[in-house]
């Protein structure tokens, strides 16, 4: 039986080793993991026993922004799965786990994209979801014929722009148009096809888009963007958030900052699910798990935590300056200002050195939680409680272990104190998520839109 | 134990419900196959079964190039999967057959395709390839912000640097680069990774590719293109060629020129498998096939019959003109130049009137086949055995049924007879084909190419 109480949402999200950024070299890692299918299967099935809403997949269509030799030490974004067609083989081996990726708008068509996740709601039977992105890393441009990178706030809207595009594809398609009449040989109600014809700033986009009407309406729309237009954005059309917070106070600021823009466009505070990451360390006592976490600080080479740390400010590159002395003054840059801010603040109210930060920063700025399962879960369900989340997006340190002892020790904590579901809901990710199912634009009432039929 | 005979290479070929024009209107084919994953994990599975080389999946990024009533008639090229994310799911549900898809050079990104295709490798074991095409839907243009098609050579030129990049793309990495030694902290060696750094005159893209050499080296390429430029293409990078052919001597022609050309490119005959399209009607007697063929016909709408032969007349409009007519002179097309000289030979030579030609060629200019399962083998057997093909295309006209038929009755006949395998003869497609692993343009002895590292 369902509880009456509101319960925490739950993504699982994978990078290949773990998220730690020297989570590759820990002994129980599997290191083979970025071309390992058999391992994200068994991922996704042990998620799906967890019974997390979702597993989420980071993208970039380019490695990494470092030289050669920082590049050859770490795990992540260097080379591995394309995440859509990672996610799209394990629909066919789970049943019940909502499958999210992160795609560009930045280096993409509306039309592949709009395409490819309403493909795989298909596929999956409504359990798709799209992280909309726009690209950080200005290496991309130069594998799509681009000299330079688009600027921070051109990205946004051209995002925008593309989001809306994508959304009026799915559209294309009313639930009901397939009749598939053998007698009268009549296949689809053309009247039930609409056009898009979408004319904008970026782009012309025809339409229709040939896949039916996704299962979902529209597959589940996923944002991070943590600056004031990413925000905007945000509260225009997502409905989850990924956040990274380090204290409950930062992050309640930002859940009412977002939920308080959500009124201007007809939305409701339930209508967006905001998710911080956490990435925890569980041990049967709180000395196992700091030990845990020590494990993979003492792991980290100094090259790659000034390299990760350069690249989360900005691509600045430390190397000149001295390990253990101050942050040096670091101009704002083009990449994620809320990343920017929160490394910037915390280095001056704590007056850290340049290897503390980095020391700090090895979860990319998201939270980190150590303890038993019952003081892990104590501290997720105080931000919870607290106003500070409607769930999280977990970031296993390391993989697969990682993993499993969430889902075997707080799990359970987590159903015992009633803040987690211990069966799915519904059968498709919006269900699981408690959204509303998108409305077609060409619904009835009539509302603004372009004649059927072409 | 293997047959040391040459033994026939088999595609099987699927439309959602079969390759006729009227299949979805028979009365055993499943209509609702264009959104029903488990539909196409039954057809994969049973091809499996038959030892099949591998399935395969047309596509084009827009819908059939119709006006809507007519489209409303149809349900090939109008909605559905798209179909690299349906060979990711099925790739975790079979393990042995090969996936094939179609992906156009005329509107994507070479980085993206690249990148897919080599993450398909990947999940399925190697088993992936890639049907190389150019558009031949001009709507697709409108989709992707362009006011106009490419014209038919513009195509081919950008098609031929399309997969020199791509193919470039997949050789970033050495097979052997990731090391992951977890005591030296030495993730990859960085002298193994190679960047493209492309510049040509459609494509800039500098690479690497962020996904691991594919396990076959290479995903096998396919074509398909029968024009002078679309065989020089085929000749210079196609490792399989699809065609289509109406009698066994155009087979002939078009296999030896095809296999004539390939010594230019330092090309072996046996690099080249060339698999015309064939689509048989299997009865347990003659008019058994028969009737199953005409049941199909009566199934054809005259409009249909017309707007399929005036799609692959080349878009020409053939409303105008009395169906009990004869084929009026139409113009040269920037569409396939093969089935346009196939079909206003055909029409000229037998003095088919308008109806009689689109009654033959409801499978678009492939090969019918009617008989019983031994007659049908004899066929096949024919054309393989004198010099008109290394396999071929099977394209069940309707489906699930058709397809059951060719694996319950053609291919135990064709292994009685020894021109088909028994059991899968390795685990690559690669190998199944019986064709070579390609060596990476990095690999020694030393070849021009581009500095290592960046």
């Amino acid at each position: 039986m369902a509880s009456d109480r509101r319960q925490m949402k739950l993504g699982a999200f994978f990078h290949p080793t773990g998220h730690h950024i020297a989570s590759w070299r820990h002994p129980d890692a599997y290191a083979p993991a970025h071309v390992d299918f058999a391992h994200y299967k068994q991922l996704a099935q042990t998620a799906e026993r967890g019974k997390f809403d979702l597993l989420f997949l980071a993208d970039s269509p380019a490695m990494r922004n470092w030289p050669p030799e920082r590049q050859s030490r770490v795990a992540t974004y260097i080379a591995g799965f394309e995440p859509i067609t990672l996610l799209s083989a394990l629909a066919a081996v789970t049943e019940h786990i909502g499958l999210v990726a992160t795609a560009t708008t930045t280096y993409n068509e509306p039309l592949h994209i709009a395409r490819k996740f309403a493909s795989l709601d298909h596929i999956s039977g409504g359990r798709a979801g799209w992280n909309l992105v726009t690209s950080t890393n200005p290496k991309e441009a130069l594998n799509f014929g681009k000299e330079t990178h688009l600027a921070h706030d051109d990205r946004y809207d051209r995002a925008t722009e593309f989001a809306q595009v994508v959304q009026g594809l799915w559209d294309s398609w009313d639930e009901d148009a397939f009749v598939r009449d053998k007698t009268s040989g009549r296949y689809f109600e053309r009247e039930r096809l609409h056009v898009l014809d979408h004319k904008g700033e970026h782009f012309s986009v025809r339409g229709p888009l040939n896949v039916p009407r996704p299962p979902q309406g529209h597959p589940v729309i996923v944002q991070a963007g943590s600056s004031d237009v990413g925000k905007e954005l945000g509260a225009r059309i997502a409905e989850v958030i990924f956040t990274a917070h380090q204290t409950l106070d930062s992050a309640k600021k930002f859940y009412d900052d977002l939920k308080g823009r959500l009124a201007k466009y007809g939305r409701h505070p339930d209508d967006v699910k905001i998710m911080p990451g956490v990435s925890p360390f569980i041990g049967r006592t709180q000395a196992e798990a700091d030990e845990k976490f020590e494990a993979l600080q003492s792991l980290v080479h100094p090259e790659i935590g000034l390299a990760l740390l350069g690249e989360l400010l900005g691509n600045f590159d430390l190397t000149p300056y001295p390990l253990d002395g101050p942050l040096p003054e670091i101009p704002q840059s083009d990449s994620s200002q809320h990343v920017f801010k929160m490394f910037t603040d915390m280095a001056k109210n704590e007056n850290l050195t340049i290897r503390q930060l980095y020391q700090r920063i090895v979860l990319r700025g998201h939270w980190i939680v150590r303890g038993t399962a019952e003081t892990v879960t104590d501290q997720l369900e105080d931000w919870f409680k607290n106003g500070g989340c409607d769930g999280y997006n977990v970031m296993p340190p390391y993989l697969p272990g990682g993993l499993d002892d969430f889902v075997d020790q707080v799990i359970p904590a987590l159903q015992r104190r009633g803040l987690f579901r211990r069966e799915y809901e519904g059968k498709t990710l919006r269900d699981n998520l408690g959204l509303r199912r998108p409305q077609s634009r060409y619904a009835a009432p009539a509302r603004e839109g372009v004649a059927l039929g072409r």
